[in-house]
């Protein structure tokens, strides 16, 4: 057994029972962007969150147990993206990398956006051209420094 | 001549007179981050802009012409981004791409979040324990049409 | 369970019943470009499509349910494509590419022609030196907005 | 001197001179598309045409025999395309590469849709929610043969 | 099932019976050229064919209808193989690749010798020296057209 | 200076003199399949043989030095070729790849075909539905020995 | 003028004068390390620092300038690399890359140690059986939050 | 059976017993950077520690005689690593290369850092501003020999 | 069932019995290093070796058959091996590739050292400051011939 | 100036004077091998090997410093080397590896062989069936030692 066969239980239950990972979030009690990338194999469960989600997917104990170990992270099969939904956010790194770099810098100076001390927000914003998604995104600034 | 010298030209003017992409978007009249990732070779001017920019750097006609032109997009030279300001980015791609995926078609169904018509605000966001990067990211919702 | 085990239950069985696309395509009630790249695990059904594929297919709830869910996209097990039909599609892009970019740019600007808000026919055109094939490719023009 | 250099200076005297593509075709007397992918190096003219983009390009006699020499075809630097354009073409033979190849095998038998007996017109669809481009297609099917 | 598991299963029968390609090729009345790519999944066969075929290496039905299925073709694991036989061709194309194009573009001009519409002959060429390996490759000049 | 600007001196005054390879490999004594290889920088030429490609494309007497010198070969830019000629032939080893292996190992055991100790002669074929190109490839057999 | 300019300067400079890197970092007042890495293009001088290597290394105002601004990182030309001092380094998170992982998260949970909030020194550890090189690494622990 | 099922059985047996590594390594009486490498199929046991291994997790003679064999090491399945924890150790080897190779060959001349005669401690380092992980890596400097 | 199943239950069945390739290769009568290529699956064996592998490692008749099937060469998972020790063959390639190239044909001539005709010894080699690993290669010299 | 830049003179001046490796390897005063790899950008030259080298190549004193600085290493400019005899190390590698991996297990235990404290020599062996080319390897075996 490992973690991504838990991953995939979970994946496989949620299309036959029909959830929601909004749902899912609130009984564990926490965002709906955290919960889903802890269901997809990317964060790590404590024990309560574990017995929750538990509960929600029918997990064995020791599947639970695998929600507490941290995992091999990366969700992605290939290092460039096929899939279209996932190459646009692919294709915003590339086109405005080095304008986050450069924006970044003149802000803050040398160092970086962390990507673990990091949170983000997703939702609709209703719009009469056609509705959009909004992305809200927040991580600490760590700066290099000189030693 | 092509646009990838005259991005050269700009970003080594740009460091000779110690100006800040800020203040050039302002003269711009546009955002920063549309206005760099302009400056960095991935967007397209207008013949007045590119006049303001022309004046800003010191570009000939010619060079202004080709800022007229539109781009060969992508900013990186490698398809994984070596730097690490950069890199988070792309970790943030890989760790959370499935987790964009699930919630967008959970919120919207089949689609995407469009990376054209789309925009960005980065700001600094204070904080006790260390300031963050705060991003707003808005694309438009596309659906896949069944025809 | 999978998508990926439903795409292989739907051409085993279409091999072994001598099924043809065309008359899967007739009865979902959509074109045969469409029908088949749902079929091959490229795009979602609505419930009542995907009962119609049930049937055809011998598919049970539970697959019919995956049909559902939007799929990972991309159906290639390559980045350059070995098959040589496909490869030629591939070549074209190599050898158009930057023809296809030059005349969409001369004519809207700068933008893209959606690959999401698009459709596609496929058809035989009789010819006299060897029949052709004839594809009409429909893509909205997608405009990059200045902000 | 090779016909890099040339493709170069044609371009940069298309910006130059603010030229455009379907101008050039004209007088060249072949479609846009033709005509395009000729000038950025893909195709090979004939005497004459060599002529006549010599006259319009100031090319010298030696840069006009260099465009009526075979190029070493394909236009794009990296063989998954990061120019946004071009990779929808991409993701086009991507996500509908297995359809292609089911429905012209379904129409057809084993065989291929010829990249190089082939032609393709480019244009202009108007439509209320948005114009759109439309792109027609024609290759030669070419039937594998049994030895 | 599918034409991979055909091609195993042939592959592995053939071992066990220990039978001769060329002599699989005398009872389905084709070149050991082309019946060896057929049975190793390349090229597509008809009913009467998959029958003989059938026979000699004990196919249910279904698995003969598979080989009348246009499979997904190329035959390598690697872009570059690794088995040295195999490699010595790859390198045929690598140090003579440019030397091809010249003289076939010297012969006919702008095209492409098929792949497609092609036929091949290999036979042992005795020689005091050590025998030899005798390749005859035949395949149709398709030119490119301008349009 | 290096082989590789030899190289492309031969191909540039061969532009300019509108000279054709099979009249240069008369005068240098080989086949035009061997000389035209030696010129594009994947063969050695003796010292009599560099005088005579030194006097028909007007090169030094260190150009003629390094025409001697064996050079690193391998002629092209990318591990998949992206000329539409060149990968044919990459097709044909994708996709008869395990057949060459099969009938070769058929006929004279475990060994390879070598590419070295090779010749190829490759010419016009008349045909009334379109001329072929004809290529015969003879390379030495070379078994694997136990030891 | 490019940040590479400068490190290319620098290091030609420094084979001219025969410099030592410790000695440089004694000047600049920083430890070997963190001063080797700046002086080859991976980390952001103080003006005050940038005099002090345009004193050392005869640098413009200029050159002094790009010393200042936040470079491109990643200073190797291959994401494997060739060279065996640095692979052993590359070998060393293959080889114990989980083991790093395990260990980590066995005595801080869920996170990573930071590149960022970094530093490390190199030194001379005497040994009877040859010396060994000891290097010490401190990087903050930043623990992946939930939210 | 491999060595890797039994990487796995260890694996899978610690979650489900709660075991830790640095209690494994106090069994096994060496250390915990070690041990770990050696359960995660990068390090050979002797017997007497294969039969400490096996007490702890369960394992079989043969299962014990494969923690025996030299295992195929790498323990990563991508050459630039996915997971955020061990990317960070690449991306010092990335941003760090150069540095490492400056500073030991300043002090020891020609030669690398041994990562067979190597050994390595981590430890938590407690910090006001966060704990800090501490990582003190050994190898013996091997010369490059003239000969 | 295909060769590879044979390799590994070779290597299974080598690890369970405790056997060596020195002691394989005298009853095989061959040499311990094309022995042991045998078993790992890339050479040939006749009839008569394949039954003394059969009687050493429990092969049914099935399997000694394949033992004498030409298998598919290349005995590594990357292109780029990571295992240390064979890493090291590798670094020689590339560190002395060049120097390898220089040197043979300086003596003689253009052509290669074949892979093919080749033979290898590796022994110990006794030295007081640590054991030698000895390797002599012995491969035929095959000329490029001109024609 | 770099150390490639001394390479390419070094060669150039090789072929414009005729010069062989073994003379310039007895001018040294170490084998052909390892100066060889030295004057191909290599190992490292002690001041007098610089001088002596200088001579032989005519270069300055600036030239000569960079040959006393370690260079960085790798010789070929792709990870699978293109060219033929280069290719035929590679490939012993990739058929050899795991059998080079065997043997030297089973006569030394876990560890490698040295590719740094390591000699090579290369010569003719004179042979009725055509000459071959020896190669005498011998390398340091380094055990890993457990900690």
């Amino acid at each position: 057994m490992s973690r991504i066969a838990v991953t995939e239980k979970i994946v496989t239950t949620k299309v036959s029972k029909g959830l929601k990972w909004e749902d899912v979030a609130k009984k564990v009690g926490q965002s709906k962007e955290w919960t889903t990338a802890l269901c997809l194999g990317q964060m790590t469960a404590t024990p309560a969150q574990a017995k929750v989600l538990g509960k929600i997917f029918g997990l064995s104990a020791e599947e639970q147990k695998w929600l507490q170990v941290v995992p091999y992270k990366g969700s992605l099969p290939t290092s460039v993206p096929t899939d279209p939904l996932i190459y646009r956010f692919y294709e915003l790194v590339s086109v405005y990398g080095t304008t986050f770099k450069e924006l970044i810098h003149e802000e803050f100076g040398d160092g970086i956006m962390s990507a673990i001390d990091f949170k983000m927000d997703m939702k609709r914003q209703a719009d009469p051209n056609g509705d959009r998604v909004n992305i809200v995104m927040s991580g600490k600034f760590l700066p290099y420094k000189q030693y």
